[in-house]
């Protein structure tokens, strides 16, 4: 099973990405966590081209291109083997940040950047992603207080509301895999909902509802 | 004026265009010549990653994207500014290489790989290409002798047939830009070809056949 979560910083997803990981190891899942970019040698050596500051004439295409050559890598060389040995991959941030921020934030082409995904991940899609959703002036102001601010965070508020809106598209675009969770919430309220509709989907995979309606319009 | 080079390795490239930019610069033009991966500090840095031996692990997807990212940057940093100031800008491989060897070798698809293309250039395609046209067992004969063979030239001969049949595909799509030259001649009469064509084009910017017939034709 691959999990991703998604959302703007400030919601929370590295604190939740954590304890939920544990939760499912402490009951007896082999769990994977991975977080972008890097992750692999040849993406460490990437990301370490995308931060250095020195690298300040970057052009956002090729920015773009290094992450999806990141994440090509991450997909190939880390997640399709772990999916393989039935181990549950959990990704903070996956290729719906690409189409949130590049394409609603920014307003890359979303068909393009849907091309370029579907090319650096092979094709492969969550079976799960999560969406913790929380109104950008909140989520920016948590940051500020736990003293986390950078740069991405100081693009101004209405391309984090458009980033947001694009979030919230993406999940009722497929709704049989996003789920969208108030992460405005305190942060176990946000984990009980993350463990459950976890722990609901490992023993009901291919449901993206309860199993037990399925089997009754089926009788 | 953008002018690419393309062509099999043994194909003389490469010393081919560093004598039509030396002799383009002595009729008094400006020329900026660039080869690929690379040529910005940028580029160079994702070169050491495509040619680390360490990084045996590199997918191929992940090795297109790096290539693209490199080119993405090339472009915007040197390409683009050159051609504004009115810099004539001779290139040794570009996009074509990527569809040759990328899609007709290694069977990408192409249309795929015009997408991640037009994205990573910004839709920049070059006024002027030339095939230097070569019958791949001349064509690595000649890298042997030179003493030249690298991890490339040791794919099956098959792999560089299919390369020089999609190079003269492409040249079939867009005569305007192609022009094919026989690069089996002596290296004297391929170069004098090249600055023929060159001098012409730059008489003629806008013809793709003589002028002078397109005059006769309107008159």
């Amino acid at each position: 099973m691959f999990i991703t979560l998604e959302g703007p910083e400030g919601s929370g997803k590295t604190t939740q990405a954590r304890e939920l990981a544990e939760f499912l190891r402490q009951q007896g899942y082999a769990v994977l966590t991975t977080r972008e970019p890097g992750g692999t040698s040849i993406g460490d050596q990437v990301r370490a081209i995308l931060t250095d500051l020195q690298n300040a004439a970057m052009h956002p295409r090729t920015e773009i291109l290094l992450f999806l050559a990141a994440r090509a890598q991450l997909v190939e060389e880390v997640i399709r083997p772990a999916l393989a040995q039935g181990t549950l991959v959990l990704c903070d941030r996956y290729a719906d940040s690409t189409l949130a921020y590049q394409g609603y934030g920014h307003g890359v082409s979303l068909e393009i950047l849907r091309t370029l995904l579907a090319f650096a991940t092979g094709g492969l899609i969550p079976d799960l992603t999560f969406l913790l959703d929380i109104d950008p002036e909140v989520g920016l102001q948590r940051r500020r207080s736990a003293g986390q601010w950078n740069r991405l965070d100081a693009y101004d508020l209405d391309f984090h509301r458009r980033v947001r809106q694009g979030y919230l598209e993406l999940a009722r675009q497929e709704p049989q895999r996003w789920v969208v969770v108030d992460a405005s919430q305190p942060l176990a309220v946000v984990q009980s909902t993350l463990r459950h509709v976890v722990l609901e989907r490992l023993r009901h995979p291919t449901a993206s509802t309860s199993l037990t309606e399925r089997k009754d319009s089926a009788a």
